[in-house]
């Protein structure tokens, strides 16, 4: 692995919403990176950080304060590594212009992920994707390149399936999730569609949720991925939560297996190696927790600082094979600190220009 | 169907908790039936039932204020229809006591509902099944009888499938529900458990789910039930929502069914004409509801006055046939308003002693 | 009292907004009223309200669904009596565009609400203060007029102070509310500010809560009102409860009183016998409760269909008099159901043109 | 200061509820005290610390979960620190017998804090309050002793009154509280209470409040204590927050004071020089937040690890002198962190045995 010699200027897009938030939270001491650049829509650009923005997540870090708000422009925004945390809308123009201009974009942004040259990466689970940035750099004619970290339901779903999919090919997966309002941004969901109430639709997400965790879970040959044979039926819903996206899951493998061989490839995986010793890693990716009723997002979506994936309730299924269920913290581990996370393995593993 | 000529005398059994509450708040101004007598457990009895309960949902209805709480004793207790809002282990012992001293018990416990010989009846589902009584009075030897009416959450399920498995044939079944709180009783769910959070155990809720829905959807033939075909994928959740269960279902039917083909025989479907025009039946028992983000517990539990069962996003499935939403009022359509639509089925078939 | 022989037409302005909504519902079935157009902002204009509107209280009244939505102009909306539920910006042009072209606008809005000759009333409390309207189209050269019903808070302060205040004399108070999230309209709080969680600031709110307290109290003597002399301490808080907004109050009077003198001041109160027989009225304007922890928002909003006010906890002070706490609907006795009884009350009295 | 050579060992009585495990959440890592021993009732005594105790906020800390629960008996219990979470009618024997073994109680619990030879302490309020421990051993005989920290509100309170007392001598205050349901242990409030409402009353808080704010206020002289002299009107409610009490207060100096002033004095405080250093002491135990919609519970509660006060909204009254709000974290700096300070404190002057 390699750690940079000195901090490596950053800058987040976006800087002013509750993922963008959660990017200067994150890189708040972190050891490889350091917060030189934020940016944000016009409304913004022009004010001082801590004059532009709203605390939704308690106080903003202090050294992000007086850094002045810069227009999403790649003339303007100089820093290498770039973190989007745009709308897809707007992210559709900006990235490329970012990576034309030679930075490298973690976006947190879904108008990319499912591009062909495009890679959705979870660290742990398929670092090797990676290796479509050639590709991209080619198609494209861009020096630098965007790297996309996925919905954050489907990072959790895809994470608590790894194990699974690599030890026994997950083949049928029935999914319904129940997800925190911080999931919908800010101002995001009126407390009077929330309070006491669930709504059982969230635009797009299933589509989301179906085809990103079959392409996180693909394989790649050559500069190409094929998908995840996995038929899924997927059903999302918005809950009264503030932080953690759960997911019930029934599974079904291409070759059987019971409770306990779940739970023990659960707790055999540990991920990609490179992804272990990153800075923004944490001790353990997954989780199984043995009592009754856990995960439960309020209890359990800041293990390992936000990034562990809790796992239990892994009983036989009288459908499929086993049923589940997993939760994590759909800011953090489903957000911002996804693409810390593939930003910290670009640079470790030299990928950066 | 015959009305009766004065109002029946009924008795309520486990008066003062949540469900015990919701009976006496549905006698309240009921045609055919007067809530003459209130029973509880020996802490409460004894005293006025306006001094013994503590008011869950708004004020009690102000003629049970000065009833005196009796023990739960078919001795004490004379009405000849008696509806139970017992735990299970109660229930045990004081349902059989009074359908062996000849009243006729509708129960909200489960502790018979699996029972060969009980009616586990949905009064616009099932209400065949009630021919069950002959065998259970010929094998208990019982003057009385007990007739039950099934899990909060079973209820909705089954009512919601009950259309498309007459016309289409349910064969497989993934359920996850989201239900609110007062399905526990109170005091229930702590507040440190579920403000914020999402509990993903209920205890003995899966099985009742799977094992309900498939008598609700059985055939009688002869003097017994068999069961529906239906093999089911269930997860319970409780969520902080106070009235009002939720369950997103994937549907595979015997006879494959398009969405539209599938609303059609929701919009068709307007349950057994016997149960159309009793006193606690709603106009419309299911409605389709067409908002993208609806049914939700909030808005729609109060439906029918809590008897009409909400249905939405009925959408194809890449796995079985369709997937859709349904939502039903937990304490009323999933418990005391399920009973007491059950009890007025039976007067107006003659069936009560 | 005058009954109208027909229905009178009506408007509602800003119909398609929560408090909009909540006009609509009242006048669902009302004697006196028929919904005959509802106007909205440009945006809305020209499209039916059914499909204008997102249902923000569960589903909107069927006749309202077909209605064109209208401009906010006097030349197009006719009806001769006008409920505005307008934001304050925007009443402060239009509300006086329909008193000039001899409308009567019963308007929720704070526009006008401490102008000296614009009615501000709650029918049980200070009916006589609508002969200010003679002032009013005397200075202004209305033909029609502007009658406001105040803030939500506000209007629940001065209906628990008006039987102490006409008893004993308020003269000093602390209050410290605790506002549901409907109060802000829709959108209104963004769940991830108020999900378990308390706002201290509401922006404007202890002003209104103080100003128009003092002049719904106020002594009416010629063409002036003289507001009611109240020192007052007032706190607002926005509260994750959806109706009912709750007042902590410690009160000081002129002569002393004591809890008793106080209970006995509030069952004795029935409020102004011209208010008492309208159609909107409750049977009972205000109820003290005396379990020891009520009232409670959840529990006790709805008393009276939402137009009762709900007093408890009466208990000396050490410092003033003595503590109370007063609980109403906001929406209903606080807003939309506070015009519509004003109207009555106008309509009753032959004060409609 | 003196700091300790090697960690203390201490017990934790009551630990197995809310306050307990804030305890033992607060104890891990601690560089001064070792969790040594654990007990709580017959009920959980005998079993494993893990076993007995069901996880309120999170998971239990590793070093606990193998340790065995001891009885609440000082034969049995060893620790010369003794932190007490237990209830007021067990506190009320328990803690003296350990108190007379010669072990010193830091007690949570209320049985003794109005004791006038009982010091009810806030380290950086009072610490001179822990004179009266000479009388209280010489009065009762006890070679150890009982240190009393307070109830949750009225610790927010006191801290946030301290410095303008001090400063301007506060005379009169208006407090309405609106507190988090941890305040109420573990199962304490139901969720059917508390979700989408306000609870206006808690069993004996306001008495407390009111009483206790004016002790840790008070002047020792000799070895008694003088209570400050405060008149104080004070209401105190429950709301649907999981952890922070905030309170509304108005308040009235006996040398007026502008809220520029107020301000001033909060900044200038910084607490008893002899609590400053201690390892949980906060960096700022008053911090003053400039935003017009702070403190809030949610956003403010965590600041200084949770033993932090936040103020704001600091405006000119037109009855006292100025309103404010204050919020602070009610598990820890209002219990579990308020006793270990207190343990600190003595640690660092010497008065362990």
């Amino acid at each position: 692995m390699i750690a940079p010699r000195e901090a490596i200027p950053v800058a987040v897009l976006g800087a002013t919403g509750a993922v963008g938030q959660t990017f200067i939270k994150l890189l708040h001491g972190h050891p490889w990176f350091r917060l030189a650049e934020v940016a944000a829509s016009e409304r913004s650009a022009g004010r001082r950080y801590g004059e532009a923005t709203r605390p939704i997540f308690g106080d903003l870090a202090p050294e992000a304060l007086d850094l002045p708000v810069l227009p999403c422009d790649p003339a303007l925004v100089r820093s290498p590594i770039v973190f989007s945390a745009l709308d897809a809308a707007v992210a559709l123009d900006v990235e490329p212009a970012f990576a034309r201009a030679g930075r490298t974009v973690l976006s947190n942004a879904s108008a990319f992920r499912m591009e062909e040259d495009v890679p959705l990466v979870i660290a742990e689970v398929n670092p090797d994707h990676l290796d479509l940035l050639d590709r991209q750099r080619r198609v494209r004619g861009w020096s630098g390149a965007i790297v996309t970290n996925g919905n954050c339901s489907a990072i959790v779903i895809a994470l608590a399936l790894a194990p699974l999919h690599r030890a026994f090919g997950v083949r049928r997966l029935f999914v319904s999730t129940m997800q925190a309002v911080s999931g919908a941004g800010y101002p995001g969901v009126p407390s009077l569609d929330i309070l006491g109430n669930v709504v059982p639709f969230i635009p797009r997400e299933e589509e989301k949720v179906r085809e990103e965790t079959r392409k996180f879970l693909g394989e790649l040959s050559g500069d190409r991925i094929t998908p995840a044979p996995i038929e899924a039926s997927v059903h999302t819903n918005r809950v009264p939560v503030e932080h953690g996206h759960t997911a019930c899951m029934s599974v079904g493998f291409a070759s059987s297996a019971s409770p306990d061989e779940v739970r023990a490839a659960f707790c055999a995986w540990q991920g990609d190696p490179d992804a272990r010793s990153l800075p923004s890693a944490p001790s353990r990716v997954l989780v199984v927790h043995d009592a009754a009723d856990r995960p439960q997002p309020k209890r359990d979506a800041d293990a390992g600082r936000g990034m562990t994936v809790t796992v239990g309730r892994i009983r036989s299924d009288e459908m499929l094979d086993v049923r589940l269920v997993a939760s994590g913290h759909n800011t953090i581990r489903g957000a911002a600190g996804a693409s810390m996370l593939n930003a910290e393995l670009m640079v470790a593993r030299g990928l950066l220009p």
